[in-house]
């Protein structure tokens, strides 16, 4: 593997504009994305969704990288093949290898800039902590769901998704592609220091810990019965109290949060995220906790 | 002409999907709209579309409605034989006549809870006035766009669009919905006022009369070489001063705005609608105009 060779994709989600347009920028004027001095492969996760401004066109791209997945020779559906050629091309063991890829989501959610971890590698653990103590992004560590497995992120040494919002599906946005440039930015400068031997880790990672998600209630053939609470929406990232408004219905009625099996897990992210009406998400619950950060991260991270 | 009748059209684009929500809860409790007494007819406006989650399938429904167009029988899009089928139905000389068609709208740009108005029909400019005089909101007035025709309320007697954002596409938001609601409401009441001789009109209604539209500075091949500057993002219906930051490109260069053959027509409505990029509309812009209202107005809805 080249030591060094960051694949940077946008568009893995063919609505979620702003990256992929960024993308475009980049690949015209290099120096826009340099200051690192990190060599770097800028892809297009799904073009195809992206020429028609859909999510996806057979299935979730970004849902579609799981090893059992890639190895079936019956499943044939675009985004699995994508999911393969994107391993064979820009894979740990491609034609043009990548150790760390950093995949550019936007999202109709008020997630503001943040960073999204899948599970616990120390590399990803590094990279996150580095870019949080640069720019205080808030991580909503993403583990333990059998329902959403086979992100991008997972087939590559280490990685993790940039994710802004919020934006609408299928719309430029100046402020959005701001920070997400910037989030960029500071995770290239984090793995500079790393590989220069001069990556100082903040003393702790503050990490969102999914907990499980929230579907809306719903009528017996699926659709929705309530929306989101007002005082919900825009509010990720803030903590639910018992008794807090949670859903509305056109009469008026309100329905309350109550504390689940876990009450520690009240912090909501992706609140109304458009894409997730179908995987039966309304909001997702976290545990907020407090990560020393281990030596041992940070020598994770300067190895790639 | 069943005198009275008042058709109420949601998801004339399939992505919209607030009204939709809400026309079904009304089906569910007509109490929820029925405190004006108006007799309404409840329909979706492009059902193919809602199911599939966007805006149209063959052509925008809501460009769909011009003269020449419906007569022509050659044209056999899904959408213009929607607009034959609605106007058979619910048309003034349809099997269940209707006098007014409210066509309830949401964007993705910042428009708050506001009117759309086309032409300026006697009838339409009462409705606007006694919704504005209750409930303050702004009314766009469109008319003398060449680019734009064919809308689904002109073929109706008289008629407006409610029009609530921001709110992403494809997206419930319990905001949105109470939004459309009060606007709704609104319009029912002031019709009743009218018919009962009780609306006394506002001394004056003001308007943002549409002037023309800008596009998105662009490379020859159609791509965006730049985007709106966040500066104007979410800025509807604050004029625009020569010089203010207009658009913005990923290497920090500022397009600002300059005055056009009409500086008057500088208040900006729909900024960033994500639906209108395709027809190259980055935002439009209007000229404000305080018209005294005439007693034939209110004449002109009451006989509806």
């Amino acid at each position: 593997m080249a030591q060094g060779r960051v694949l940077v994709v946008a568009a893995t989600h063919g609505n979620e504009r702003n990256a992929p347009w960024l993308l475009e920028q980049w690949r015209q004027r290099p120096e826009l994305l340099a200051a690192a001095g990190v060599e770097l492969a800028l892809e297009l996760g799904n073009p195809e969704a992206l020429a028609a401004n859909r999510r996806y066109i057979d299935r979730d791209l970004n849902r579609s990288f799981a090893p059992e997945l890639l190895a079936d020779p019956s499943r044939q559906e675009l985004e699995v093949q994508r999911a393969r050629q994107l391993l064979a091309c820009f894979g740990p063991d491609g034609d043009q290898p990548c150790s760390v890829a950093l995949d550019l989501h936007s999202t109709t959610s008020a997630m503001g800039n943040s960073l999204v971890v899948y599970g616990r590698r120390p590399a990803d653990l590094a990279l996150a902590a580095g870019v949080q103590a640069r720019l205080g992004l808030p991580v909503y560590l993403h583990e333990a769901d059998a329902a959403q497995t086979g992100f991008l992120v997972e087939r590559w040494p280490a990685g993790l998704v940039i994710e802004v919002g919020p934006v609408p599906q299928g719309l430029l946005s100046a402020s959005i592609c701001r920070q997400t440039q910037l989030a960029l930015e500071a995770c290239l400068a984090v793995l500079a220091q790393a590989r220069a031997g001069r990556l100082r880790l903040p003393e702790a990672l503050w990490v969102h810990r999914h907990a499980g998600s929230v579907d809306l209630p719903r009528h017996g053939d699926g659709r929705p019965a309530a929306a989101v609470h007002p005082l919900r929406q825009h509010r990720d990232w803030r903590p639910l109290t018992p008794g807090d408004p949670l859903f509305w219905s056109a009469d008026g009625t309100v329905i309350a949060y109550e504390p689940g099996a876990n009450p520690a897990a009240r912090w909501p992210v992706f609140i109304n995220e458009a894409a997730y009406g179908e995987k039966g998400i309304a909001l997702s619950l976290c545990q907020r906790e407090r990560w020393g950060c281990e030596l041992g991260w940070g020598d994770a991270l300067a190895a790639l």
